[in-house]
C-alpha cells in the first residue's frame, strides 16, 4: 500500500505576519507572542473561527465548486470565516448568500471541529433552503443542489467537508442529539478526500 | 423601576492595535480593515474563542473567584481563551487546569454562545472532575465546589456565566440534546448577573 498523499502545505496567508516580527514573552504572560519589533504591538494569534452550513432542499445538499485558493476547483459546503460583529447562526447564513447566493434557515448546531495545525474552529450548522434559487457567488465557479448519492466525494475540498456530509447523514430524522465533534477511526484520516467506508 | 447598570465600557485590551494602524480596505477584500501605516501589515480581526467548563463533583459545581480584571473579585466557570495548536476540548480542560488545578473529563458539549458586541464565541462544555483536590491558580482569588442552592447569582462576573449555569440545570439527567444557544426572554437580559427566574 503506498503511503497518501500528505496534506498542502499551509499556504502563506494574508494575515501572516511581516519578517521584522519577533517572537517575544510579553510581561505578563506565559507563551510567547509575535511582537513588532519597530513599535511593540502585540500579533495575539488565536484560533479563527469558520462557519458554515449543511443546506438541503427537499433531499439534496448545497455544495459550491471553489473559484478560489485553496482547492481552487473542488467541492464544499458553503462555510467561511466569521466575521467581527455577528453570531455563529448570522456568518452560516452570510456565507450561504455570499457563496451561492442562498437563502437559509438554520436548523441546529451539526457539528463543531477542532482543526488544530491550522488553528481552526470549524462550525457546521444543519439549515433548510427557503427557497431553489441558488447562484454561484464571487467565490464559487458553480453552485449545484446535489442528491445523496451524487456526492462527488473524490472532488471535495476538505476533509472537515467530508465529516460534516457523514455527520449529516447519521443525524437525518433526529431533532435532539449531541453535536458531532471531531471524528476517530476511518472518518478522522479523509485527506485526501473521498466515500467513508459505510456510508 | 430603575434603569438597569449599562455593562461596563469594554476595557483596552493588549491586542488592541496602535494609533498608527489605520482603516483600510486591502486589495481583494471587501471589509475596512486595520492596516500598519508604517509597514502594510493587515491586522485581520476575527472572534475569539473563549473555551470552558460546568464541571461537577457528585453534585457540586465548581466556580473560582477573578483574581484579574474584568470583573476582579466576582465568581466565573472556569473558561479562556482558546490557543493555537488546541482543540476545544483541550482549552477547555487548560483553563480549568490553570485556573483552579482542576483534573477534568469533558463529558459533551453544553452550549455554544455569540457574544458580538465583544467579538467573542464562548464554548462550554459538561464536564466531571476526576477529584476533589481543587485550588486557585494564578487567576483566581478562590475556587470552591458550590451546591446549587448557594449558587452566589448576585456575584457572578458574566451574563454568560448565568445562561451556562441555567443551561446547564436544564440539561441535568439529559444525554442526547442540542446544544443551547444564545438565550431569549429573562434569560437573555442577565446584566447585572442575578437568579433567573423559575430556577
Amino acid at each position: 500500500m503506498s503511503a497518501p498523499t500528505p496534506p498542502p502545505e499551509r499556504p502563506r496567508l494574508p494575515w501572516d505576519p511581516p519578517e521584522h516580527f519577533e517572537k517575544r514573552v510579553p510581561d505578563g504572560d506565559s507563551r510567547e507572542r509575535l511582537v513588532c519589533g519597530r513599535c511593540e504591538f502585540i500579533h495575539y494569534q488565536n484560533p479563527k473561527v469558520v462557519a458554515g452550513a449543511v443546506c438541503t432542499w427537499k433531499d439534496k445538499i448545497l455544495m459550491a465548486k471553489r473559484a478560489i485558493e485553496p482547492r481552487k476547483g473542488f467541492w464544499t459546503l458553503p462555510a467561511g470565516y466569521m466575521e467581527l460583529g455577528e453570531t455563529t447562526e448570522q456568518a452560516a447564513q452570510r456565507e450561504a448568500k455570499e457563496e451561492a447566493c442562498a437563502d437559509i434557515e438554520i436548523d441546529r448546531l451539526l457539528a463543531m471541529y477542532s482543526v488544530a495545525r491550522i488553528g481552526q474552529v470549524q462550525i457546521m450548522y444543519r439549515a433548510r433552503l427557503l427557497n431553489e434559487n441558488v447562484s454561484p457567488g464571487i467565490e464559487s465557479e458553480e453552485v449545484a443542489l446535489v442528491a445523496w448519492k451524487d456526492i462527488p466525494w473524490d472532488q471535495l475540498a476538505f476533509p472537515t467537508m467530508v465529516w460534516a456530509l457523514a455527520h449529516f447523514h447519521k443525524s437525518r430524522g433526529q431533532k435532539d442529539f449531541s453535536a458531532y465533534s471531531n471524528p476517530t477511526g476511518d472518518l478522522a484520516k479523509m485527506w485526501p478526500p473521498r466515500k467513508p467506508q459505510g456510508l
